[in-house]
């Protein structure tokens, strides 16, 4: 007999991690797919601090869709952007004005940055979650170095005022992202600007908590201490950012001139809540059964970073990249095995490790029964990244590139681009 | 005796091929020089269309100007905009509201666009002169396929007007941008979307002159022309664009529907002769002496696309990077001669001769003495574009992007980004 019902497709909203790996499994089983996605590549976020901070370029590591999914007919990929869901209808609607009705949704949509309760301080803190959001970063560092070149004699003693750069948020993404400008302005900057030495280039990491990475047990939180103190980082821990102004942040009473202000503290999910009419916690994320379901609607998934999810034993799952990959698998696993009249097993988060690196060549590492920081844990941080990218070519790309920085200390992508509108 | 106007630095105004030759001669000798351009990074211009056309990144044919110069202590780079030149007080002025002073000068701030009498058409046609022209066409052209890719059933009749691609300029960049376009959208696209096959793809080149590639000889225009069509490029001559409208070009008294219109038929000099209130020929381009210095100021020269100089036979020097590098070269040279109180030679160009490619893998190539086309034309063009890269690293990446491509078929960068501010 046949099922119309059964011949809609599975429209998944998002081609990150969650989204990719539910695709995949999705095309793999042969089941009609939709894959939406507002841009028309999937990106490798936990690199994209390195094209902010010149290591890498854009298509290092940003891989088209329809190249990714080439061996999968099933799968239909489609840019465009989700302005809202139709739950008793089964419709998305999309902002070039069309609808896509679904059998079965899977939202993967992602979060974006939250600037707690300071919406306008967006504009003076960018965080990176975008090629563009990279783009534009790296040229606003560059520009940076460039100005305070120029500055005239008796400006020279203020040099370090147009030379501080201000990285707001301890975990990964700012550890990486702080090592990374400390190693562009001071130790590359040094040898292409003969005004500029790394005594007047000043970076500061601010988080509010007690120490850095809080989801690395406190010996490896020290040791990524250590190692942005040997680049030259300047960590300030119990810190809250209380101002932000063109050119200034203020952290608690301390007023501190800033040439760039970079945002890495927390994410709020996308408005997937919202389209979803659902429950969501305070961090906009969706309330999900076990098997990453809508508790009231068994045909809506909602996975990665816009779900709140938690495992068997009552844990959250972490907001990071490999979670976001099970959570996609799992969603197209259970849809697999609820076509096929099976039972849906709870979804449960199989933890790989964390890690952040530290600059060129120092990272640490903790997978459980092992730990380790300096430079075997660079090495394996190293290692997995670029099994973590799509694609051949990247992994070839991103790979010489490194080997070429480690080589050379010198950053490979220095292009002041994107500057239309500007002064 | 100190003579006071010898510390004065020399300045040139353009990093590209001229401004970049002359920097390196100044540089060597130990000469206090000033080098002034808009951008941080000299662009390798021959390849930009790779860029433009989702082959490369835009990373792998610019280098930082700062890098570049790293090795001649002489040379101060300075990141800004030339907005005019005091000849009798001797100074250059600044965007960012500064002067500077030289000795000897040398403007080498190339060419942009030409429109003819319609200036307006630049909004509908866009050239490649930078890299973010160059992005906004690959974006341009990327869209196009997508928008393309999603017409609804009744909608795919007309698909063909929403996949016909102009390029406007029959030169050695209209051929081979025709020749890139025609690849990315006809045979890299119909592996990626469904619904695009070749024959809904048109891509139209069109010149006014009876031949393609007027500066090399009618065999090889002939040779491009077949390639070309080889490729699918309908080739339109004789034929002269009469009107521009946003999705709509006017060829002769032929209306044709084009997603996507580019411009390479022609240019016109810098404002260069503004200011220096110097005689310039019909494209804005300042005539020199034999020496390449103005008639009435010998310390002033011009070179690069911004000249209009003639050879010892009268022969009008072309507007091609080895002209360009060969200038600078002279330019820097005279400078070094006459301060050491020696004579000037003339300049004279050497014609090393004249190539374009043709797609993946064909080519044509005149050096006076010997005539290619085909496959030994691509391997002799990709070795000379691999030589003229600045920096091992670019030479690396390209040429492996290069093989990448011959192997695959496949484009190394197919992203769509700069997207802000787009409906």
């Amino acid at each position: 007999m046949a099922h119309p019902q059964q011949q809609l497709p599975v429209v998944i909203i998002g081609a990150g991690f969650a989204g990719l790996a539910a695709a995949r499994a999705l095309g793999a089983a042969g089941i009609a797919t939709v894959l939406i996605d507002r841009q028309n590549h999937h990106l490798f976020q936990p690199l994209l601090y390195q094209v902010a901070t010149a290591g890498l370029s854009a298509a290092d590591i940003a891989a088209p869709i329809r190249t990714i999914m080439r061996g999968r007919p099933s799968v239909s990929v489609l840019m465009d952007e989700v302005v809202g869901i139709d739950r008793p209808a089964r419709l998305v609607r999309l902002a070039s004005g069309g609808t896509l009705p679904f059998a079965e949704l899977i939202v993967a949509s992602g979060a974006r940055h939250a600037y707690f309760r300071n919406p306008e301080w967006a504009a003076h803190a960018p965080g990176i979650k975008t090629i563009d959001d990279a783009i534009r970063v790296r040229r606003d560092l560059l520009l940076a170095l460039e100005r305070a070149e120029t500055l005239r004699a008796e400006q020279r003693e203020t040099r370090a005022e147009h030379l501080t750069f201000v990285v707001v948020g301890g975990g990964p993404t700012g550890v990486e992202m702080a090592g990374a400008i400390a190693e562009l302005a001071r130790h590359s900057a040094e040898r292409d600007f003969p005004h500029i030495t790394r005594a007047c280039v000043r970076v500061v990491l601010v988080d509010s908590g007690d120490r850095l990475l809080k989801a690395l047990p406190p010996p490896l939180s020290a040791a990524a201490a250590r190692a942005l103190a040997g680049l030259g980082v300047e960590v300030r821990l119990n810190a809250r950012v209380t101002g932000l102004a063109p050119g200034r942040i203020m952290i608690g009473d301390d007023s501190l001139a800033a040439c760039v202000t970079l945002w890495a503290a927390g994410v709020v999910a996308s408005p997937a809540a919202l389209w979803l009419g659902a429950a969501a916690d305070a961090s906009g994320r969706v309330r999900v059964g076990p098997d990453l379901a809508l508790p009231d609607d068994p045909a809506v998934y909602v996975v990665g970073d816009t779900a709140a999810a938690t495992g068997p034993d009552g844990a959250a799952v972490p907001g990071v990249a490999t979670a976001a990959s099970q959570m996609g698998l799992h969603a197209a696993k259970a849809i697999i095995a609820r076509r096929a009249g099976r039972a849906v097993p709870p979804f449960r988060y199989r933890h790989a490790g964390s890690m952040a690196t530290i600059g060129r060549s120092r990272a640490v590492a903790d997978l459980g029964w092992l730990r380790l920081s300096g430079h075997p844990a660079w090495l394996l941080w190293c290692t997995v990244h670029l099994w973590g990218l799509v694609g051949f070519r990247s992994r070839l790309v991103v790979g010489a590139n490194w080997l070429w920085r480690y080589l050379t200390f010198d950053a490979a992508a220095k292009l002041i681009t994107q500057r239309d509108g500007m002064g």
